[in-house]
């Protein structure tokens, strides 16, 4: 432990530390903004990231600044609330001490949010070289990468270098994944060719690559067959039943023995937890997820929770707990608020109660999936519907008036002038190998 | 010269290289649009920046996306356009031969339009301290260095320390250093004690240097006092008659002798001109720029061209040449647009006629000075009409409607709520030196 503390005024109330802001823990900050409770929040950004539309991000559809929000502005009003921007080390459980980089923090209640990660099955290589889609850098690095691609492949005729920079490989055939590879053909069919009319947009490939046998797993039959059917009409190669073995930087080996070309291969492939040092290994479940109880007390403690992500909260209907996704994850955090609550007042905490509303993918322009669940009955529904669901529930599951209207903007722009507008390149990019073979064929 | 030739389909048009997208860039561009040349346009990034505006990123008041804009986008319909991103490194005038950092590119006639660049007057100790206001990543480094150090600034509790964090330097009284002392006054009354409710921001000094006697050197005697008296009024510190002598990222020696403490020096003390190698000295103008002929020719070449602030066009009004500002670049663009098209004609060339239509800057909430000429006519206004009307021109000037209409929201959202939407940390930020030395006493 470092000698010195984190300076948080000591108030009267017992202090909640919670750590990260997610969905989890955005809403159990919201839910204890009245409760006689100093709130801590600990995260290493001071923003919030709508993680759902990462994408739009990575394909220049929206600004990131539309999609996240800084964590003071939410809380503005609220006397109670604390931020500390921070990485997490370690918890000291038996003193109650969180030790973060800006010094130890005590705490009465610690509330676990740290979300998940990207997963990369352990393999090293293919973290080193591959782009995630997890935080708002991986996506800008991508819209970079993307682009820059273009530009480089304008000095390039051999055809292979040409592909390599061209091709796009996607894997995980999940919403992410999906949703990426919908994204990048509506723009090498509409935006890419007016951009870069020097190249031919034939050459691009899209491949996504799916380990399982249909894509949008956890989904209905009719939504998993109607999002392939999309993806497959509008020219995306899918590879079912693949697995990636190796990527160099270059070259991408499948486990069926084939490889693929590419500079830029998008890794949506899953994700995992990530428990923090501290915890014995016995409450760590498979899946680097805490153990929690129906009340999301991390096992074998009474004044630390996990919500969200990180918590495996086992259920006869979920096995390995819920899945990783923004609604279990805003419902517990409500939840917890109230359990919490209810704790100070000294009643007995409620078991939590998870509202399935279904979940829902969008492929393109008008084309969606969707597989609502509304008074226990499921409602499944494709095409135009489904995608005007898409768009009226993330618009408004937004933070802040004004990225709601900005984000409507955008997609309205797109959508009657097939354009996105952000093919920006500003900052970082993925540069694996460096593209100086440019040919000796002059054409000056 | 590297033995390579950058790849561009060569036409039987006459190629017209323009090297740099900047507002003369640009509108020489634009105007060449139908005319029977192949235009290359070559920058380092693939957007043009909207300059005027780049101190309302750093303050967090607009995205960096509203007042950039892709050049692939502007001229997307432009069979003859032709943009690649890259560095220019060298001109050989005998061989009409560009090298650039793609390979070599043969021009038949080359407009150098590469702009002004951040004076550090030779002093590489600031050049590699202080931050400037000129580019994207400039202004998006110093906003996210402002949001750090408040961070930061909740760990001390050393008196020095606080300052160094909370207090900022500007140099410069120009237009630019004047709206960010505006613009930072702005967020000190307005916004920052609601994000930073643990600050006391009675502690957060802004302090402008200014070199002469007056502020906003070039415009009227009212504008001038009405601006000190605005900002004096806001509670800025103005030194004039000063000069920064040294800056070791922690103390401003002035040389008054005096000494200010700041983490974040913001430089906006001039701008100087950078020629491309490859040209005599005879032909570079004190300020490192290019010395034009009335009709934006390099002094010595028939088929070489310099416009906006690369060039310095003396005239008995200038003895200088133009002020290294958006207007005369936007009217050389387009006047040597015209030329061109003469001497494609086989037409005389006419000497550039600059209508100087004034010139403002906005310093806060309903607070502007403006000396507009109509007409010939000079009208001085200050206050909310000069405001208005900064505003308006402004946003007409932005490329694109969608980014005019995301400006127009943020800034009528930022007026009616007294907040500005995009204080995000994201990407590098300007550390000079790190802030470890976190007091002893606990407060857990």
């Amino acid at each position: 432990m470092k000698p010195q503390a984190a300076r948080i005024a000591k108030t009267d109330k017992p202090r909640v530390v919670i750590l990260g802001g997610g969905f989890a823990g955005i809403e159990l900050a919201k839910a204890l903004r009245h409760a006689p409770v100093q709130i801590v929040l600990i995260d290493r950004q001071n923003f919030h990231t709508f993680q759902p539309l990462l994408y739009q991000v990575a394909t220049a559809g929206v600004e990131p600044s539309s999609i996240i929000y800084p964590f003071r502005k939410i809380f503005d009003d609220d006397s109670n609330f604390f931020f500390r921007m921070a990485d997490a080390i370690c918890v000291d459980t038996a003193n109650r001490i969180l030790e973060t980089s800006i010094g130890y923090i005590h705490y009465d209640f610690l509330v676990v949010a740290t979300g998940a990660t990207t997963n990369f099955y352990g393999n090293e290589q293919i973290q080193s070289k591959a782009i995630p889609i997890k935080a708002i850098e991986d996506v800008l690095a991508l819209r970079n990468t993307i682009l820059t691609n273009f530009e480089k492949a304008l000095q390039i005729q051999d055809e292979q270098q040409l592909n390599s920079l061209m091709d796009f490989v996607i894997v995980g055939g999940g919403p992410t994944g999906v949703e990426i590879a919908g994204a990048l053909s509506e723009l090498r069919k509409h935006v890419f060719p007016k951009d870069y009319p020097e190249l031919n947009f034939v050459n691009m490939d899209i491949h996504l690559i799916q380990s399982g046998s249909q894509l949008l797993k956890g989904m209905s039959n009719e939504a998993s067959a109607e999002a392939k059917a999309i993806l497959e009409k509008a020219g995306v190669k899918l590879w079912m039943n693949c697995r990636v073995k190796s990527y160099d930087g270059l070259i991408v080996k499948l486990d069926t023995g084939e490889s693929l070309c590419t500079r830029t291969l998008i890794w949506a492939a899953g994700v995992t937890g990530k428990v923090i040092e501290g915890f014995p290994a016995s409450v760590v479940a498979p899946g680097n997820r805490l153990k929690v109880d129906a009340c999301n007390r991390v096992e074998g403690y009474s004044n630390i929770f996990a919500i969200g992500d990180i918590a495996a909260m086992v259920t006869p209907e979920n096995p390995e707990g819920y899945a990783m996704m923004a609604q279990p994850a805003i419902q517990q955090g409500k939840w917890l608020g109230k359990n919490i609550k209810r704790l100070l007042a000294g009643e007995a905490l409620q078991p939590f109660r998870y509202n399935d509303q279904g979940s829902m993918a969008t492929i393109g322009r008008n084309k969606a999936v969707a597989d609502l669940k509304i008074f226990g009955h499921t409602y499944k529904t494709q095409g135009f519907k489904a995608w005007f669901v898409w768009m009226f529930v993330h618009l408004i599951s937004l933070i802040g008036f004004r990225n709601r209207l900005i984000v409507f903007i955008n997609w309205m722009w797109s959508y009657f002038t097939y354009d996105t507008g952000i093919r920006l390149i500003i900052g970082k990019k993925k540069e694996n190998v460096p593209v100086e073979e440019v040919t000796e064929k002059t054409m000056v």
